[in-house]
């Protein structure tokens, strides 16, 4: 991730076109049916009420692929309600099209405010209602577990962070939002625990 | 209400039988159609994680009647992701009986512990994005407002809440899941500020 300052950095988000779910790539992508050889899909997420990053993962042995990612991001001028009716429904869509068999989910992490963290929550509520739902494990890492699966060291910033995340997945991340490599990497972060330490490693299903 | 002690009050949520939904209760209800003279169906919301109380009542011009209520509860063994999973499916099939077409949850309340906002907000979270994929308007009144309203007092306790709210619906709420009698309250709160006040005390969807 080469990005220079703050200025360039929104430049990118805003120019991003990566949506949740692209009406062709959907209807092209419920013809295909996932390669046998997957032995794990894995849906990482960043939740929050306004941009929630998303990234999904196939492992196969110890090979870890990257499948799509992107961010699902409301107006701030959207209502609450329907903030959290777009994200519900935007990671249903998401199950639906992927159909993921585990879920990664940003935890423990330290919120100063008690208003944020009430808005925090209920877009946590929102998707993990909905993994819920449907079935899926969710496992919940803190965002210095995540770092130092991926980048080594618990203090890394959100470039490093997706610099690691081009390299692990072998993938171009320039113009990719930092809230979809964050989501990558909570994917990764199980991934690795998943393949590399044999599973001992693994946070348990919340 | 007639609650003596703390202990009285918790037999009472023990022994309570008050479900989301009976199955025998769903289908007959299912045949039945709603009566054409109610003008609107409020549903009120106390949420929480373990334990959300739920009322239904119907307003025909100045008149206001309970139509049912009860708790949807969660075991304190169950996973986090258990919970959200039953309150979000109990909340829609109560959608799907009922056919509410306004709903109430509480707001605006002071939560000092980080942890219990984010929570709070993820119950929360699950429910307001239920009510919204249903294309219901969902409005939030404070505690204290709803106590105003029901009460005439803003510091009212939990059991004088249920006593009003007895005494405006004219129903038994003996043995009713304080949860329970509070939802009704916010559902009469907004009854309330749309039929006494001809609308100026309405709080603004969320």
């Amino acid at each position: 991730m080469r990005i220079k300052n703050q200025a360039e950095l929104e430049r990118w988000l805003a120019q991003s076109k990566a949506t949740p779910v692209l009406p062709e790539r959907r209807a092209a992508d419920k013809t295909k049916p996932i390669d046998p050889s997957v032995q794990r899909r894995i849906i990482g997420l960043d939740t929050a009420l306004r941009c929630t990053g998303w990234g999904m993962i196939d492992v196969r042995g110890n090979q870890l692929k990257a499948v799509d990612c992107g961010v699902i991001k409301n107006s701030p001028k959207a209502a609450f309600s329907d903030c959290l009716r777009c994200l519900s429904s935007s990671v249903r869509e998401l199950i639906e099209l992927y159909r993921p068999n585990i879920a990664v989910i940003e935890g423990g992490f330290y919120c100063r405010n008690v208003k944020t963290a009430m808005v925090l929550g209920s877009a946590r509520g929102a998707v993990i209602a909905v993994l819920a739902e449907a079935g899926i494990p969710i496992h919940e890492y803190a965002p210095r577990r995540v770092k130092q699966a991926v980048c080594g060291f618990g203090n890394a910033s959100k470039q490093q962070v997706a610099l690691l995340v081009e390299q692990f997945l072998a993938i171009q991340v320039d113009k990719m939002p930092l809230d979809s490599s964050d989501a990558l990497a909570l994917a990764l972060c199980h991934a690795q625990n998943l393949t590399v330490a044999q599973g001992h490693g693994i946070s348990p299903e919340i």
